[in-house]
């Protein structure tokens, strides 16, 4: 089985130009076959609020009506995707941008009204592993950015974090897969104030007691779940980290938080 | 030879959803390897009045500057090619949607400036048909919108009638390629106001004449360019026409002007 790595890059490299450089740069260097999945960042709203269109919020819960979907798909599909698509050739990396409508690649229905109708936001149910295979080995390095679509021509807002945990698990039959989860910190922190606090490993029966403890809270529990749940499901290696302080030299070294099973 | 048809489809269908709706129907439904290439219709123009960005007019010509380019980014690749693409979809039609820097497909560098500063406007250098080939022979319908990329990281806005026909061109010495101009009208017309004029078939000879005589003119004349250019230059059969009259029962007939060469 060959190495692949999956790179999700989030919002807080995505908003800052020259760390989204970085990343840019890291991320093409990387050897061997490779994905990379992208949020969104603030860009979005920054945009919405200059079109004028309100944030529709229920219950503190954020919507994506129909307004919000295209301002989304315009900004994850065309803006941020097609500049790092570019960037990536800069260095060439054969790069191509993908929602999940193109080549079918990211099936997904529209989540089912219970208390909330979170509007235009789909749950994966099937990543098409033969075409994002077949492109993989053109050789073409897939670059989505967090859309799916319903297979009926509507295209929904799905969550970044579980879209590159679900292609993970879907890629895990053919290749060995690690799977970086970057985001702003330098891992998970103990305490989320000090960076010294950096847990340089973490099982999963530690990550239970640590979020009955409290101690992991808030934006890391999805995170972390959609991490273990690759880990329990096929996928090699996860790493929490910030994908920037990858070192490249000599052999590939993910800095970070790495998760284990117990 | 397989015979691979690529269609273009300009602002008329794209503004009008009841006719896009039908032309990605009747796309979906075209036997045999196919593409499609799209340009941008008014809604880039609306997004960049309800943003507040002016455009940019030197002599009546539009500049593309940072700005717009980012919206015509965004309305191009994000919001009309992410919808032709998951519409296509519904039909089993195995999109997937392309500017010319997803896999490096169109490369062009930025206009010279001459007299004007065209601004991020890009004349096509290269069409990497072996990439092209590759996701048509996966087997996927490449869709592109209007832009192209210099290889350096910047993304380029590239009118579409010319990167339909240099695609047609480049792909020719592997297909017998059927190009089709698709806009708003039967077809070439002698009088632009009456339907009936209609020219069933027009030569390169003849339409020279008509050039100089200013029976065609304006906008019919950079489109006639491409076309002739195109079937002087490898494809097989050119029509200008609009696609949403194309017959598929029985057999595919396409309506409108067939050019031909003398």
């Amino acid at each position: 089985m060959q190495k692949l790595t999956i790179v999700k890059i989030g919002g807080n490299i995505i908003d800052n130009p020259s760390e989204l450089e970085k990343a840019i740069k890291k991320f093409a260097l990387l050897p061997g076959l490779k994905l990379l999945v992208h949020g969104g960042g603030k860009i979005a709203s920054e945009i919405s609020e200059r079109l004028n269109i309100k944030p529709n919020l229920i219950d503190g819960r954020r919507i994506t009506d129909e307004d919000s979907l295209e301002v989304v798909q315009m900004v994850y599909a065309g803006l941020i995707n097609k500049n790092i698509v570019a960037n990536l050739q800069k260095y060439d990396c054969p790069a191509v941008g993908l929602s999940g409508a193109d080549a079918n690649s990211l099936l997904a229905h529209k989540r089912p009204v219970k208390e909330i109708d979170y509007g235009l936001v789909g749950d994966l149910d099937q990543v098409n592993s033969d075409i994002i295979r077949k492109l993989i080995e053109i050789p073409l390095v897939p670059v989505f950015c967090a859309l799916t679509h319903d297979g009926k021509g509507q295209i929904l807002n799905t969550n970044a974090d579980t879209i590159a945990a679900e292609i993970g698990i879907a890629l895990s039959k053919y290749y060995k897969v690690t799977l970086i989860f970057s985001f702003e910190k330098a891992g998970v922190l103990l305490d989320i104030q000090i960076e010294e606090s950096l847990l340089p490993k973490l099982d999963n029966e530690t990550y239970k007691k640590l979020k009955s403890d409290k101690v992991i809270a808030d934006g890391m529990i999805p995170k972390l779940d959609n991490a273990f749940r690759s880990l329990e499901n096929g996928v090699k290696e996860v790493y929490i980290t910030n994908f920037n302080t990858t070192e490249l030299e000599n052999k590939v070294k993910f800095n970070g938080t790495k998760l284990t099973l117990v």
